[in-house]
């Protein structure tokens, strides 16, 4: 998608220069638009370590090119299954409760192994990780087609008028690599010239829908107005919107869906008020071992100074203030699960389908 | 109630002048500590309308000195009863939405009518300021003495377990003159020894919970966490939330709540989860007038950058940051509407009521 106008995929290979992986530095967003490079797979660890990239499919890629650099800044004498094991570790040490991050991970290992040589090892992890590029964008593209016949519909509906829809954190482009899963009908349907107006849930603890959702949209030129947590219930009162979009971190094989905090209580505002409430995802993120999202799905207890302190601009720079008494406790939960029967349906890049098991597993095959 | 282990109002006399009325500076809360001088109706009028004190009850109290000290700053030569009704309208136009404001200005009103003489005017304003602040703490006082017994019921069936209660905004002393509303049964609960513990949603945009709330619980010695407001969901779901008791700003005759933004999603998660949904009012703050909360209480919009930059404490001052991009926009609803039938009971200081007409109006009489 767009920054400043210009075609940007949040993880590219450097022009004229394929030892240099860079990509868009997350952390500085809104406020400044930085590219960083990774060399190495130290920077690579780095960069999913310290939330330069975030976003279950970005982080999938971005370990599978650090694969390719730890390959790279090997030599032949080494003991190279063993330097490839600790790679692998290592790399799956930056963010340990990410799926995707595995997978790609495995992905590129078992790619690899077809060859004893080391340069051919290093050509199959770089081509694994331009695959794998390659699948996460054309994914999102898919949910984006098959999700917007829902927006398409509300306008007929509302005879051209301008459809609402309310997301929460970010599951935009920003995440993935390009379109992003929840924006990707969003930014077809503002394509294609249906009026949309999106609703950004700002997302305490780390702000990202005021920050990166917010950000994304403006860019693409997309209305939106940025709204705090405890908006939209008010909101789908009021009749002021028609939809909601989310992604997912993990959904269950029976269609209970983890995704940010706060997801739970849109869901519930959304079903009193008879308003649908769609989830895109990609059905990797399925977890078909799993068959009660609530009881079974763990709940990640993150930094408690996300909560006890905001960060944002102030003087030109990124500053952190208290907002809390020094000495209270703090809880800080990443997320929540949605029971199944509170979700309309699910998008995926197979198509729509509704969130109990038969159905998801028509698309499994 | 107590500040580093000193008893205190939000609003009183000052010792041995009774010319000079204190607040504590609330804007400064929970940062640092200051108490306020006002001396005049323009520094009553600053106070309410910079939000130095906020909350119903206490802008009333507050509002009802000014007209003391607007009175005690006249000469007999004046047209005073023009002067009288200037003053009145001055104040009133502080904080517009304000119920209790001009219910205690109309109060001074009444009272001062009863005499010619400025002298006598100026001592009845005095004693219906106090007579009021008396009768907020009374109020209050009871209200937790009827609410109590809810949370002694709690602990005994967990069998003197922990009772977690979940409260949204700040519906604490600091809103009111003493004891709070919500908070009123929390206190005395704690008083009694019943071993409790309070989840406090920070509640965006302005953070009374995680400024406010947090800061009158700790100086109390009362178990608390800041949680955001995203949170409460998933911690009903997980079975960590006994009870949820809110404040508020204004109920309709039928028990429909309207009470601080983001209030009926808790409502919604804790009827998803079973979970009693109580809210403590004094009985001024029910319309009698409203039947329909969601259809008939107009909704006030707020100033757009208390979502677009977060307050907060950096190197030893108050200091602002940005959360979102410059351009986009922002929407900022100061609350929204529980409807009754998500509501466990009404904590009144006459007695505990069902959300609805017919139990509401034996309370009344």
């Amino acid at each position: 998608m767009n920054i400043n106008g210009k075609h940007y995929h949040t993880i590219w290979v450097k022009e004229n220069n394929p030892e240099t992986i860079q990509i868009i530095d997350q952390r500085s967003l809104p406020f400044e638009f930085k590219i960083k490079n990774l060399k190495t797979i130290e920077n690579t660890f780095q960069a999913i370590k310290e939330m330069w990239v975030r976003g279950a499919p970005l982080i999938g890629v971005t370990a599978a090119y650090g694969m390719y650099l730890g390959l790279s800044g090997l030599s032949e004498n080494g003991n190279l299954k063993n330097q490839i094991i600790d790679f692998a570790k290592y790399l799956e040490s930056s963010r340990p409760t990410a799926v995707n991050l595995k997978f790609a991970i495995d992905m590129v290992l078992e790619k690899i192994s077809g060859t004893e040589f080391l340069k051919e090892k290093i050509e199959l992890a770089f081509k694994t990780a331009n695959q794998l590029k390659v699948n996460e964008i054309e994914n999102c593209r898919l949910i984006g087609e098959n999700g917007f016949p829902l927006i398409e519909k509300i306008s007929k509906a509302k005879k051209g008028e301008t459809v609402n829809i309310l997301t929460h954190c970010n599951a935009g482009w920003l995440a993935c690599v390009d379109y992003g899963t929840a924006t990707a009908p969003i930014y077809l349907a503002h394509e294609k010239g249906i009026k949309i107006h999106v609703w950004v849930d700002e997302t305490r603890p780390r702000n990202q829908g005021a920050r990166l959702t917010a950000y994304e949209l403006g860019q693409q030129g997309v209305p939106h107005t940025v709204i705090t947590d405890n908006t939209g219930g008010l909101l789908m009162q009021k009749d002021l919107v028609d939809m909601v979009i989310v992604g997912s971190d993990r959904t269950s094989a029976n269609g209970d869906v983890a995704n940010k905090i706060g997801t739970y209580l849109k869901a519930l505002a959304a079903h009193d008020n008879n308003i649908p409430f769609y989830v895109a995802l990609p059905l990797s993120t399925i977890d078909w071992s799993i068959n009660d999202g609530i009881k079974e799905i763990p709940i990640e207890q993150r930094d408690h100074n996300e909560v006890k302190y905001v960060e944002g601009w102030n003087k030109n720079k990124i500053t952190k203030v208290r907002i809390m008494p020094e000495n209270s406790s703090v809880a800080n939960y990443g997320f929540d699960i949605t029971p199944a029967k509170y979700v309309t349906a699910l998008i995926t890049e197979k198509g729509i389908c509704g969130a109990n098991k038969p159905d998801i597993e028509k698309l499994r095959k």
